[in-house]
């Protein structure tokens, strides 16, 4: 069992039975209230489905994002993914997050690959990491970004017109606070110990306030920006945060790449998908179809509904409905599976189509689109 | 007084009345040999002044380096300067050393500028650090190397051809290495910290083996170098070893560019030099003219005649003869330190010469010559 009182980051944490202040308290973040969850639909005069849901329910700063983008000096967008193996579900909710943010604010993202990072931190070879960078590339693509105001960049490739200004962010930054935001110690190598100067640094590729979507257990690692951005005379990084998405498996934490048995993978096929959901997903109806028939399923643990809710059913009536069949047990388990396969092989049979054709956004989105070209043919400077 | 037994490197330990042996055992390295110094002086088929004052007395590998000529392997040459002031006497011996070598093995010699290092270890700007590059990248281009032999690079500018390689140094080298052999610490920044994979790249530049001269102090900081290369399958860099140049002030230690009083800078005209020697140098002789003629100089710790005897007079008979009239007291300072000034400011200006019409040939170091080429236009691989 998980103790509630350490509060590990798991999703079930934050889904079940545990107070969501506590955990924001945590991280001194700040909850994303209904007021400003408002703003920022009002403002993009549309509704962000992962906001709607509290699926994304965090952040840090927003509420200044959407006061710049009120007064018209606008922002811009940062992410991006470590290669090191294919991506899966929970890799993509934000990217697609990222790209709400720019289809409904019309404005750049910037999106690292720390291809030096992977090398440093793994057992692997660049074969390997330059292998899952391909692959993950076309992922990225595939999300449907604006070609020419987004910039997609492999550090090893790009490191030429940003290290002189990546030196000056590293020179705010000493080994003693490595140590204590990423847990560097003596063992660690000069490379990875560096990594956090390059990881930094797109947050002051524009003037403007830079927003980071990402699982709010990022955002200990954007503590050092938040700390030296004041120093050098540029703004705070501002983040929101979703939940973790969860393993098949349920409450051990987040979805990875390194057990893919327990990951929806984006190159995943509809057998698999199907063979993984009836296996492997975590469910929280009653063993036989008799006591669940009478107690019904806890829906705070049960991985398939909480997808649904989270993620994939967008349909409000229908997702109130289900929840409230399975829970009295008017619904069981397969039926709940069922229909979150049907949405998973939607949308990543619709997910693969566009990664197939993904090429020429890709080419644009690092080389030979208006953001990729404007990126190349400066230093940046900070 | 300096504690013998601590055995500080000074110049002064070293010309005055201790053992060689002892220092070449605290640093690890080798004799330069008479068998050492006559199978270099006959490869070269010619005699370096330095190795035949002994003024270059130490040695890692160097026998292995002739064995790689003569078996037509060859080697090349790496030497560097951080620039942080203007350029003094005692950095130029080096480069010196090193187009003796380029002159007479005929090899190409590669010369990094960490101006990268030098913005992360000093509270120096970059607008500093790029004024002094600029005074810098003049005087050694004065020097005289080969311009389509020679690659002088800034490393903020040549990164992008450099940094992949880099990491993979990078991966060899923990944070507790280069705080055992460099001092880094808590306190240290994670630039710094990292600079060290650059410093090592150029030592695999090329396949065959790298040579390095430098001064006696620099020392342990190739040992790092020394453990990975076989762990890449690399040679080990070797090394040839100068004393260091004293200051003018003599024993406390060696020329620096922050006591320019102290130090003979090479921007210096003739009466800068002739007020710093008659005024500064330390010297041997004795308080008065009547006590001079009784007992004569000590030699050891007199900066005049060491200057002549190591780097400035090549007479070998001249040196001689005013070694033992000055020992004798038949010579006075006055007029030890006036054959100094005639030939430091003969040096000195053929060096500031060369200095004014070193444009093309900085150019062609740097981006045009056949060298530098061939540098720009691949990406360095180990």
């Amino acid at each position: 069992m998980v103790d509630k009182n350490s509060f590990e980051v798991t999703p079930w944490d934050v889904e079940g039975n545990v107070d969501y202040r506590k955990l924001i308290e945590k991280f001194g973040t700040e909850r994303l209230t209904e007021n400003l969850k408002e703003r920022i639909h009002g403002n993009a005069g549309s509704k962000n489905f992962y906001i709607d849901r509290d699926f994304v329910f965090s952040h840090r700063d927003m509420d200044k994002v959407m006061e710049d983008y009120e007064e018209g000096d606008g922002f811009f967008l940062y992410t991006g993914v470590g290669p090191s193996g294919p991506m899966h579900i929970g890799h993509i909710i934000s990217f697609k997050m990222t790209k709400w943010f720019q289809d409904n604010f019309d404005v750049n993202v910037y999106i690292q690959f720390p291809d030096d990072e992977k090398y440093w931190t793994r057992g692997n070879k660049y074969e390997d990491v330059e292998k899952f960078a391909q692959d993950n590339l076309k992922d990225v693509a595939a999300v449907g970004f604006d070609p020419d105001k987004t910039f997609i960049f492999k550090n090893t490739e790009y490191i030429g017109n940003m290290y002189k200004a990546a030196t000056k962010v590293a020179k705010n930054i000493n080994n003693s606070v490595v140590s204590a935001v990423f847990g560097f110690g003596s063992s660690t190598n000069i490379g990875l110990n560096w990594y956090p100067a390059l990881q930094i640094l797109p947050t002051f590729f524009e003037e403007g306030r830079c927003l980071i979507p990402a699982g709010i257990d990022q955002d200990p690692y954007w503590r050092i920006q938040r700390d030296i951005a004041p120093k050098i005379g540029r703004k705070k990084a501002a983040q929101i945060h979703n939940k973790l998405v969860p393993a098949l498996t349920g409450p051990e934490g987040k979805m990875s790449s390194s057990k893919p048995r327990d990951a929806i993978m984006l190159n995943d096929g509809p057998e698999d998908v199907r063979k993984k959901v009836m296996e492997r997903a975590y469910s929280g109806g009653q063993i036989t179809k008799k006591e669940h028939r009478e107690k019904g399923a806890d829906l705070s643990v049960d991985v398939a509904y909480q997808w649904l809710r989270n993620l994939f059913l967008d349909d409000d009536q229908r997702i109130k409905e289900i929840g409230r069949k399975y829970n009295n047990g008017d619904m069981l388990t397969g039926e709940v599976k069922e229909i979150l396969i049907e949405k998973l092989n939607s949308f990543l049979g619709e997910h693969q189509k566009r990664k197939e054709k993904s090429t020429k956004a890709k080419k644009k989105m690092m080389y030979k689109g208006k953001l990729a070209r404007e990126m190349w043919n400066n230093k940046v400077e900070i």
